[in-house]
């Protein structure tokens, strides 16, 4: 057991009509002049921002809008917003939308408070010492950006995909109305509730320093999400099915289900950073298109875990060998995919990468986590190339 | 489901050595003038006091001392914190202690900063508008108050205890170090294990508004902190399983295990608060001692939720009837509390009451509550009369 932090400052108001409240919050956190980031045109199609900046007028709050955040947030996005905020004198951020909406804005606060090029924070390079104050009104569950400290931006020049986490930039409050994911496509609502579960599953594969409350939050969080993905893909509007998946999203990637491990293994992540920053995939989908293969690589070396995951989690009976029940239980993850219409491979991703593809793929993703990486096995190049290798399907 | 609010500002550092953050955390809170405020001598004969004030001396920050918080912390100590407060222009409380030394803190917190008498806001007559920043240096885990937004004061005048609840005293930060809590005697680690699954349990007996992901996670604490609260009395020192305990009293109180719900029920905290007003018996102790019999008298009406405790909870198996399993999990709850040596009745817990002394309490509690109060069953006066009755032994 390790020691940990835990900081979780963000106000969360969750229900329905909570989003009414948002220039109250706004005001409570001392905002008088707001960047409201969004991200494609859905937000106004709905009459949600529209509804937002309704009740910023007549709460006498000043604003600007920056639109046009899309999945895999753009960095030059991300310098217009810092540019319109220092010309505006913004001093509070607005995300109106899902994680990209959110970690565009987390990177536009960083570049407002922060000397130089944003991109050095999240290309290693430095560290940031403040962000503007930034509320969210979540349509999304996926991310768990709402409630993180991580943020991920992909630069167009290369197609870097790159994260950067620092608690400065943890949302000050985030309303989560459930009623406000009700519209998505099935194929949306499946790859945030994928994310949401790959969020406790990083930490969880570990083999360092597990908790047992840990545990037990982590696995009950997970069995409630998966339940309720099945539910959703036959009964897209159950507001109480959207309700347990939506809060279970910002549980999942608070830090809750980390605390006392060795900070969990998230390979599976930087492994798709490098699919989403190439092909522009959905991150849920390339999350599930990677696992399979990534669980069958490295589970003899977490057994334990893979073992208890596969009892606890994914309901599998102990067959008597270790191995055994740990592969039925990846087995059962992939089962679950499949019913939630996720891809299990690149092939079902739709992504048809050559071996340099691979190679490129592999070199970057080795070089973003500074040479090696894992908890559950640390990976090298090579294994990570073998890991993609096997996920072509 | 119900809408809900999720606030839990607190930065918590966990583990061995975190107390010697302090000073730093003081800092970054903005803290100049500390109270130290702490209990009896049990911080100062272990050496923690003198370690904090010479991390606050090296660090440069003044601070004045108050000790003498009791169990069932007393008023006059709250004024005479007060005074001390603004004699010495003090502007950051540090609690070091448990639930006493915190929840005296937020009351002189309260005093500081809000006009008239801090007894007013106990006494329902009017609401805090902010409070003094607080930090604890945790020594029990009992309350779960270094989270909270709650505090509980006994007005020594008629012996009347009562709660106050506001977002204002959540502690700033919670430094929490399980070795700290390696020499509790048994008798005080059980009335903590006990007051712990008493914070979840109340916020799950309820018939309004559950939602799964909530209760899988008040399932797996509660599990994990009795599984824990036996290995303690075989093995006090073992610093795994103290430090489990430890950050589910923290997770158990913060809000956490009843996102969703109608509020919880709570009947079981106010019928011991009576107790502890009237007898100053060990807070833990005194919930077990009651709440066997406040069980029987209501399970009926809150069936489904008894029978789902005791087979995810307590380990039962389904008999088929609900009532005999409900029951069966009120049972193997008191066989726990013997096993960890609780009381489970007022006999045990070394209370003599007569019967005049029984309506006297049920007729403070039923005006401490404002008539009625109760989730898993409404209990008015009479109601509180019939279970303090059955708990006598």
């Amino acid at each position: 057991m390790f020691n940990f932090k835990y900081y979780t400052p963000t106000k969360v108001l969750f229900g329905k009509g909570t989003e009414l409240k948002t220039a109250e919050l706004i005001k409570e956190f001392g905002g008088k002049k707001v960047l409201i980031h969004y991200g494609g045109g859905s937000v106004v199609r709905s009459g949600l921002l529209k509804k937002v900046t309704d009740l910023l007028d007549e709460a006498g709050i000043s604003y600007v809008t920056l639109g046009g955040a899309v999945p895999n947030p753009h960095l030059s996005l991300v310098y217009e917003g810092i540019e319109l905020c220092k010309k505006e004198n913004v001093d509070f951020l607005l995300a109106v939308g899902g994680g990209s909406a959110i970690d565009s804005a987390k990177a536009i606060g960083y570049g407002v408070t922060n000397e130089g090029d944003v991109w050095d924070l999240y290309d290693y390079k430095k560290k940031a010492e403040s962000c503007l104050p930034l509320g969210v009104v979540l349509t999304l569950a996926a991310t768990g950006s709402e409630m993180s400290d991580s943020s991920v931006i992909t630069k167009e020049d290369g197609l870097v995909k790159r994260g950067y986490s620092s608690d400065y930039c943890r949302p000050r409050f985030a309303i989560l109305n459930p009623e406000l994911t009700m519209t998505l496509p099935n194929y949306q609502t499946a790859c945030g509730c994928t994310d949401i579960m790959m969020h406790t599953m990083e930490r969880y594969f570990t083999n360092g320093g597990n908790m047992e409350i840990t545990d037990s939050l982590a696995e009950g969080l997970l069995r409630t999400v998966k339940e309720n993905a099945l539910i959703l893909v036959k009964d897209p509007k159950n507001y109480d099915a959207r309700a347990e998946v939506m809060w279970a999203g910002s549980l999942s990637h608070n830090g809750l289900t980390g605390c006392g491990n060795d900070g969990g293994d998230w390979m599976t992540h930087k492994l798709e950073h490098e699919l989403g920053g190439l092909y522009d995939v959905a991150h849920g989908a390339g999350l599930a298109a990677i696992w399979g293969s990534w669980a069958r690589y490295v589970y003899k070396d977490c057994l334990p875990r893979f073992k208890k995951f596969a009892i606890n989690v994914m309901g599998v009976a102990d067959t008597g060998s270790d191995e055994e029940t740990a592969l039925k239980g990846i087995e059962a993850v992939e089962a679950f995919y499949r019913e939630i219409k996720m891809p299990t491979n690149l092939k079902e991703l739709g992504v048809n990468a050559t071996e340099d593809d691979l190679k490129e793929m592999a070199r970057k993703c080795a070089l973003g986590v500074g040479g090696a990486m894992g908890s559950a096995k640390l990976l090298h190049e090579e294994d990570m190339l073998a890991i993609y290798r096997a996920s072509l399907g």
